[in-house]
């Protein structure tokens, strides 16, 4: 029985290969500077926007079509996991992520929920024995149901605030059984609606409080996946508390968890953050906190989470730059936060999307090394900044400076002379390597 | 005596070449579907950002280094109409664009203004003579002396309208004089900086009388070239008449002047109204007002006009793709209206950022062109669109039904079967058709 | 029995009042300048936000506490109807409007669908006899079933065009029933996904025919209520035909509509266009085009439409000055098309969020018509474009001149004079008018 | 001699004058709780946009009339000093701030410039000793001059690096000279225009050490003031470094200069960043780092930095809030980093625009004063989080719990129940509380 009997499993063909279900650049084993794509790329399916929601937007119900959706309950929890590493293993995929909802339906109490997560755990074990897919991260969805309205670990109410400590007890749990390498908190409900109501300090702190619990359990179980934050501006809440990667840092520094969280950086996240995704990925790659990514891609005019499939090329290019210079991803990968749009609702469209998605780093990936082997952006940053290798620029860079030597220097200055920044000369020979990428090859 | 020295003539050497001063896409005299690239593509230099502007900005003065700024006054007009057929001929471009403030300095009065005018004119035709550059439009500024501080024609003072309407009359016979394909209308100021102040109907009528009396004014002096709006959402003001095509067309109509303009549509101006550039060409083209377009790019996520020279390949193929629909853009063209970053001041980036515009308008053509060949969007678009080719969808084409007959029909209806819109495979053989479009040739 | 048993009728109890349950400002019998307040605001409630909604978001299930939704079904529609007038009239309103599938709920077929509605209509008609409440306007929900995913007057699939038609023409056929002063027409997925695979034509020629059709309807069954098109420029859709007032109003003078249709403004839609609420109903306004009111208010800093109850006296007082200015809203009213955030989810947040709005728009009235009692706005604008009332504005408004004449006339000036258009002091006072609105009362 | 002749000593003469040149809401002596207003508010002239700048922008040349204009050169400093201390008496202000720049020319080296600042600075100091204004802060400009154009402090050029140096000794110099109360840090080109070609850790490396030096340097020269970082997402610049308070904040403990360094907020930087002005000062202030504010506001539909003068009275009340709760601003002041309109050219409007600004915040804070007074919203707050204040929610403040207690406690409740969050309500009391601030007085 098969959830897709349209789509054998997914195979290279190469750039000009017509095959719909094929992958034109993304080719796993091809090794890249003596790794294989598949190590570098390490990508990821969102359990959530593929096997569990339904495409509806705030003004119409879902279209998706999703041939498990026969089942209820339990039924359609196990269908789903049936269905997923049918998947995984077509699309030759090495890593999934989740929220506990995706996999399994709420009980009526957390205890009963935790019966239902255990077995369709155990379901998802099983499977994991015969497949080379493994968890890159899981997390708690500790936002969609109406208890979480005024937060979860900022929540006005106590209650609340146990609440979601026991989920995230039961997340971390989960983790350590499936070998997670990462577990993500995005705090969808962590912020406000409004000031006007709002103890903002007391709920910052409180946050704080709760990463400090989620630490200790982890030791406590002896789970040694990566802690990542997931920042986001805001949607649905109004103001997000961990706005972008920096005011995340900021929490992090203050609240004295630096060393126990990176960062899962989102690019549409990034985006409604008023930052290019670049500018994030260097931010934290330069901080030494990037930890994963959450690949897709916003639509510059909307204003709302998109979580488009990301096949813009520039973008992805300038992404794999950071990573590649960051040597890699670590135990993070490039999972796919993403969702067919509303319109391509059949179950093959979601072939396609990954395809284009994975299609689209891989393109990205293989440009950012040809810049990098040529050391086009590293040779112009070399000579950018080379007064800073000698004389008053060395001084300063090793601290052998104040403020009276500087004055004296700027004052027997004559005139100062800048280069030109060469942007445009850049984006042109950026934009040769791309259509140059598969020349010759 | 060169004003460029270091630059000689722009040949095209092909994607792979290292020669900064090359053009790596646009081969002027290349065939595309029988005419030439150049014949297609009519690129056009705008005089403001490449000769008169000194890259300042809101917090900075200017850093461009332009060898003709020793020059002052009428000197410094001289130089740079040198400089600028040098420039054109050393680029290989057909067209050039500008202001009446940009080629000449204002006089003490309208009368010396405009003897200011004649005598760079008079240089100009001259230089057109031995030149193959031709004139694309002209336009008059009415925005940046401060006596257009409340609007031009739309200004609350009768007698900024009646200086308006002398500065549009000259730039007519100017326009006249040489040769101009059509004549341009950017109203910088006319809109409004509060509603509280303002009596809009009276600025939008007026406005409308404006345009009937330069239409008149054309037809009197023989001027045959083609009038466009030029629609800009903002800035400077804090909301513009001419906000995009659509309320230019609204405009348009209600003031009986459909037929006598067309639009000249920026790239820019589009997403600053929360439009793409596509959409705006798209627009303007299933309406039959498509003009011109002012060639550039802003960066998502800066909310102000930033005039960046177009590399953005998505953005050139999509809309070299109208354009190509629209059977070219007649007596239109593509404007640079760029300007090089602040950082890149040198005479040799304004080639560079010429270059990376007239490359990237290059590739998307030629993508664009095989896209267009291939049929690949139009044969998706048939096949969506089929239901209205027969049956009950032929009817409705056809005027041949009414809500009573569609109830009918709706009421035996089972259920309704949509096919997907499947963008992310279209997506992703846009991506193959930019990467394979240099493979092969 | 009681839907709403801890609500007594909202009486006015004045300004400085504080129970939560009475208005502060608004005041339904006091007469401004001859007409009540009732009569010149007429505030209408909105079905699907009070009765139907459940509060949910893209990222939460639904908060909204309705006493009703214990019932199901035809069941739940009855008890909405009830609730919905028990609701009216504690609230004292005299208009509510509603979309079909807000009343009662889709059948498994069509026809089953319009029995549905005709129950429910029924039971409306029979409530309203006892009741001063009337219906604004209704209109359809041709955006929120999987089957207009792609369109529905402009999808690609003609059989959901013929649907979309049979439920457009119920739609009219309870307008007429109901006596509805006006039919809307909000055109959630008439636009597109992207242009990619759109025919932008034959989408927009079809709305075009639809509308057609849509009056040759109305004037077959006698309906003659005004019709309304409500603009939005994206949400749910990338790009929606109808982006703004000029846009909806370039779309009826090219399909020859002019005349048949109004507009019905939604603030937070001109906000999310790009417009303030005040330029779209000025434009309105100018133009003849001004119908009706959706009244709310967006978050500045939130790019979807966040429907708020409206609270800002800025706004509701710029926005009573044009409605003041347009001699009234005719046929149209002031509807609140706004939702209680997430976060006030019990049935009393109900009637404070209404209180808020009406309370909010009474204060705006009550200033608006002080400013035009007193000339503020007049007199600064009679000042500010004296010049065309004499000389050379009397001519160009008069159609007495010509370019010949303007250019001799502007020859002739000396230094233009512009007077300050002072808009901090006019704030200032707006201030002044603001604060003092209760002074002295 | 006067600059200012047709504008005598603004006096308060109450909410109903109709005199233009009044203060209707300032009253500097009054007492609220204790202080006088004029203590409380501590405002401040911006030099640069009073009486420096000449409303230019970046399409059009400056409208300004000031009568200093008639002089040049260090004359025209002169006169500048003459013409401020005349306005600062009239309008009767505490404060004022200023860059180097706008208060004396650069010479044709630093040494010169330094010597023209002597000059200036020698004369401010005499004017301050007849005059009760004091100098709230200054700063250098180390952005206009196209040195800076790849940045200051964060430039690629190690020259620029030690001018920047070289012009903030000398602005601390002038700090201590002066009495200045704060010394400024808005790093206008401390960012990059794009990634390409930016060592974004050597920069914002060498931006902390310069902050080092400076620290170094006002303890080794006595001065003692307050620093300050001012910050901006952008403009001129594509992506700032100090993007906002907590992206400012993560910076000053990543580089260990916490407790060197407060931030001065503005309103208009807030919301480019996309945060409220009351987030911002919110954010500081539980993080014991709001140091000052340049009160203004943007337009929430432009996209640039339009700095207009504050009038809007829900962001005064809700600025004041923050800052009576934060127990003032210390060493502080409300700065008007204003502007009157380009239209709003004459010497009077900078005094309509500066009362209209000062009396817009003193109606913010007699409102904020008495919600604090009738503690509006700590007894919502109080009343929100009571559940933190016993059981659960104390140990969880007490840090007395971990996961295993809140499991077990989570495991032991039945439903959660939360109480509704009232915004609109709230809103409603707000705008009683605006206009019964002038009843009854």
């Amino acid at each position: 029985m098969s959830y897709f009997p349209n789509v054998s499993k997914i195979k290279y063909e190469g750039p000009t290969s017509t095959n719909p279900f094929a992958f034109k650049f993304y080719h796993p084993e091809e090794k890249i500077d003596g790794k294989s794509m598949e190590e570098i790329l390490r990508f990821s399916v969102a359990y959530w926007h593929t096997f569990t929601a339904d495409l509806s937007d705030p003004f119409g119900n879902g279209t998706a079509i999703r041939p498990w959706d026969k089942y209820k309950g339990m039924d359609l929890a196990k269908a789903r996991v049936e269905a997923a590493f049918e998947f995984f293993e077509k699309l030759n995929v090495p890593y999934f992520c989740f929220h506990d909802v995706d996999i399994a339906p709420e009980g009526s109490t957390l205890r009963e929920t935790n019966q239902n997560l255990d077995i369709i755990v155990g379901r998802i074990k099983e499977y994991m024995q015969d497949s080379k897919t493994k968890l890159l991260w899981n997390t708690v969805n500790n936002f969609t149901h109406p208890r979480f309205v005024h937060g979860a670990a900022s929540s006005n109410n106590a209650d609340v605030f146990a609440y979601a400590a026991a989920k995230v007890k039961k997340g971390l749990e989960v983790a350590k059984e499936l070998g997670a390498e990462n577990y993500v908190f995005w705090g969808g409900r962590e912020g406000y609606e409004t000031l006007l109501n709002t103890d903002m300090k007391l709920e910052m702190d409180n946050l704080g409080r709760f990463f400090h619990m989620a630490v200790d359990y982890a030791k406590e179980i002896g789970f040694d996946g990566q802690f990542l934050i997931e920042p986001k501006p805001k949607e649905p809440t109004t103001h997000q508390y961990d706005f972008d990667v920096a005011s995340g840092y900021a929490f992090l520094q203050h609240y004295d968890l630096q060393g126990d969280f990176k960062f899962n950086i989102e690019a549409n996240h990034a985006t409604l953050a008023g930052h290019t995704f670049e500018h994030e990925l260097r931010y934290a790659r330069i901080h030494g906190i990037l930890g994963s990514v959450d690949a897709n891609q916003g639509h510059p005019l909307l204003g709302w989470d998109t979580d488009e499939f990301p096949t813009d090329l520039y973008s992805t290019t300038l992404a794999m730059y950071e990573i590649l210079k960051n040597d890699g991803l670590g135990r993070g990968g490039l999972n796919f936060d993403a969702k067919p749009r509303r319109g391509s609702f059949t179950p093959e469209d979601l072939f396609h999307a990954h395809i284009a998605g994975m299609d689209s780093f891989s393109i990205g990936l293989k440009i950012a090394q040809k810049l990098i082997e040529d050391k086009v952006l590293e040779n112009i940053i070399e000579e950018r900044y080379k007064s800073y290798t000698q004389g008053i620029g060395l001084d300063i860079i090793n601290g052998n400076t104040d403020f009276h030597k500087l004055e004296k220097y700027a004052l027997e200055l004559s005139e100062i002379k800048n280069e030109s920044g060469k942007l445009e000369q850049i984006k042109a020979t950026i934009n040769q390597y791309l259509l140059n990428v598969y020349i010759n090859q």
